[in-house]
């Protein structure tokens, strides 16, 4: 493990996460009802329901996930430099994910805890659709505080991205808003992903607040966005959001996306990928593409047709932490 | 976890192996000769080899293994009615692979250990031309012993199929010889698999005794065969194990197979797979689908057919359980 204080001098972006690992099985629509799993959307479960869920699961793939992870994964693997804050237990599962993710070149200096609940686990129900049901038992990472936000390491990011999710625990939502006040003293850029359509619904005047206030990157898909201003018109959403923040990301699956940037929109063509297998982490990988962008100078249109490229990738195959190299979409997305 | 006794009156296939979570990773040539690991075989190492290698590592992804855990999982999706025997320890990976192999219907009744070393793993190496080199730390695997082998399961099941790895420990050996002795008792066919070219050179002479005096079905590839009669010429082999076992299937990768019967050989052509991404659990599956077969009432050829199928199916994904549904290639392999 690194030593606190191993990370370069200047990153491009911090995160900040529930540190998971994901447990990925294929299931089918019946099997979803005779649960009563929300489909397509991220819940949370105690560990006996975590435990009763896993028994009616089929067989399944183990792998780091965790949406702030994936896309500090995919941020390095396109070759910037990433860190992440988040919380393992000393256990094999938290293992797997301090391996995984600095097998990628993340900086994660956060030290596994010896004891209390194990290391987080998701249950992803993959339907033939592509679409994925998360059942969430958060674990060692309600463990997360302000004292794993290392001020080096994000007072040295050009960007610090906050998980939507984070806000589920209040500790977890302290530790977000000491790195908003670090990222903010040094005049650093501040993102937020809303996560999750019911998780916007369970913090939604403390994001619209935040958004307002503090953020210079929001990212949301259609359901998040739509969910934060309480419309059922993306447009009317869209507007909204412009006067409120200084670049909003907004991504709507197979019709694309469009980057909101003051009174510009730019609307971004979506990349059709060869498969849709599993589409746990799309998200995760737009955000990577365009953060990648924005830190590297790309334009705005660049920038979104990177993350485009790099939801496609990852929908491709199972899980979220994508196989095939993803520095090599960097020059397509810049023509 | 299933009481033991609760299994089918009636058992197609029951098999004894090393119970084993692979760690599934992308590897260049150039790390497998930095790290000195001799491409395509199976290494057993200890736990510190094991830490240091998984240091060196990439990303990967988890997933239930095993090379007679395969076949057994693979039998059960194709609507076999199979059991394993193995150990694994009390932690989260034996967690995982008790829940897999028991999610694809395979009746598996050892109780997880309580002390003693961790649950094996396999790292696997996979290269981009989808060789994959393992190793192997057998952690408690090295606890399996006699008293694992439940009688009734093996007096019930049509085939005891028997993992050569196995022989590299003496519990675990002395496990096989009781269910060899149990199957024989009961008028039940012995099937072994050769599992490796390197293990074969480490028992060859047990081996011998072994398929001449006992073995009902020997399963090898061209390597092992060819190591277990000291030849280079594969025709030389067949000819020799012609003489010493009922059956024997002997495959060549991507030149199909031959199943051998007393003076008929039949050849199978290889079903060509729509991608070659990572070979792991070829092998396994093509025995899974011979086994099928032949404990169906399919011919030796449809039977051979069958097991080419499955192989081409496990080869065109990453780990060795196969995610699409095996039973749609039943009806193709009999016509």
């Amino acid at each position: 493990m690194p030593a606190a204080g191993h990370f370069p001098e200047q990153l491009d972006v911090v995160g900040l996460g529930n540190a998971i690992v994901d447990v990925v099985a294929d299931a089918d629509d019946a099997l979803l009802a005779e649960l009563d799993l929300v489909k397509g959307a991220m819940t949370l479960i105690d560990a006996e329901r975590s435990e009763a869920l896993y028994a009616r699961m089929g067989q399944g793939i183990e792998q780091s996930g965790g949406s702030c992870a994936n896309s500090m994964a995919a941020l390095a693997a396109l070759g910037a430099s990433a860190g992440y804050v988040g919380r393992v237990k000393q256990d094999q599962l938290g293992a797997i994910f301090a391996h995984d993710i600095r097998a990628t070149g993340v900086a994660f200096l956060n030290t596994p805890v010896a004891d209390g609940p194990p290391t987080a686990r998701c249950l992803v129900f993959v339907t033939p659709d592509a679409q994925r049901t998360m059942q969430t038992y958060l674990g060692a990472c309600v463990m997360l505080d302000e004292e794993d936000v290392d001020e080096a390491l994000v007072a040295r990011a050009k960007v610090t991205y906050l998980e939507g999710y984070l806000w589920d625990r209040d500790g977890a939502k302290a530790a977000c808003l000491k790195a908003a006040r670090i990222a903010q003293a040094n005049n650093r850029k501040l993102a937020l992903t809303l996560s999750d359509s019911f998780c916007v619904g369970r913090w939604r005047s403390e994001f619209r607040d935040l958004v307002k206030s503090r953020v210079d990157i929001l990212f949301a898909n259609e359901s998040e966005i739509t969910s934060l201003y309480e419309t059922e018109d993306f447009d009317e959403a869209m507007e909204a959001v412009r006067r409120e923040v200084g670049l909003a990301v907004l991504t709507r699956g197979p019709s694309g996306s469009v980057v909101v940037a003051g009174d510009q929109s730019h609307p971004i063509e979506p990349v059709p990928p060869a498969q849709v297998l599993d589409t746990t982490g799309a998200g995760d990988l737009y955000a990577a593409g365009f953060l990648y962008g924005y830190t590297h100078d790309l334009s705005l249109a660049a920038s979104g047709r990177l993350g485009s490229a790099c939801a496609s990738a990852v929908i491709e195959q199972y899980g979220a932490r994508v196989h095939k190299p993803l520095r090599a979409l960097i020059a397509g997305a810049q023509s």
